[in-house]
């Protein structure tokens, strides 16, 4: 049994995963399905701001991911592009690319394209440059990805998450066992051993 | 230097530091010093409704809290009660008992109440009873908690967290650096011990 990692292009705590789930899955042996979906849907039927509006929070947010990101040896320019433009085409490039097999290159080129240089994920130049990244002919991709059956696909995924109770991301999804954050990853390790 | 606890009794993950900071002190040497606020005044003003109008965010944090209270050996009977009567009172009678000695075991009594017993922390009989177990004269301490000074010193310290950039709870504060949740407590000890 793989282990859920559901998450969304334009979730800040998302890029720790995202940098970093290939090498847990070469320590762990435990094998990461990446699912994105259309966090944007679930924040707005929930009346859900996490940080936008909250400008205390919002700074700690980037000061705790900066502490965070030096701790993983990981490079951030702060703060990032945040509420950014068109996340729903990213995560519809995301699941074209997980379904045709270039899909982590792409998200860990838009994630580090934003974190570490300032791009705003959801936006040319990041498409474009990151889908070259990932080896794949820029137009021809995004004639795709915006093909009505993948919008269809990434809805019906988020459809799941709803009816999964997610609400935020990044997840760890163990069977029916949710674990939010990347701070919960450890959790949905351990929980996963004692489950297989 | 002490690492500065900042808490407010009706804060749901306040009840891991809270059952074990007493532990941690005496396995890492560090003192932690205890400062409740006024948290509602703080989400209030943030216009911040964490879990309450959010019934999926609301069952995960039950049911995180159930699995990390297991792993620390803490009693749970799900769900607590949650946005409790009087907060502001439990937290004056906190601030009180801190200056005065007791105030530890009168906060480790009401959130063992809360959480174990089912018994509201902003109400009697647990105001009452948590008194007792803190080897206080219930009616006496109420009186002197009631009093027009706590309410001040509580507010001023409350002011204080606004100044710091606190927008909720528990926090670990170690110098002018925020640690945001219990889950930062070993971040903090870190911080700590790199700043001594």
């Amino acid at each position: 049994m793989a282990i859920d990692f559901w998450f969304a292009i334009g979730s800040t705590y998302t890029y720790f995963p995202v940098m970093r789930l290939d090498a847990v899955e070469a320590q762990t042996g435990i094998r990461f399905n990446w699912r994105p979906f259309n966090l944007r849907r679930v924040l707005v039927s929930m009346n859900s701001v996490p940080y936008a509006d909250k400008p205390a929070k919002l700074a700690y947010m980037w000061r705790d991911i900066e502490r965070r990101a030096k701790g993983f040896g990981l490079t951030v320019s702060m703060p990032p592009p945040y509420m950014i433009d068109d996340l729903v085409r990213a995560n519809r490039i995301a699941l074209l690319g997980l379904k045709e097999g270039w899909g982590k290159a792409y998200i860990r080129a838009s994630y580090r394209r934003c974190f570490a240089e300032g791009q705003d994920a959801g936006a040319e130049p990041n498409f474009s440059e990151s889908l070259r990244e990932a080896g794949q002919n820029p137009k021809e991709a995004l004639t795709r990805a915006d093909a009505p059956e993948i919008a269809e696909a990434l809805e019906r995924d988020t459809d799941e998450a709803f009816s999964l109770g997610l609400f935020g991301a990044p997840n760890f999804v163990v069977g029916k066992e949710i674990f939010w954050g990347h701070d919960r990853l450890d959790d949905a390790i351990a929980w996963h051993r004692q489950a297989s």
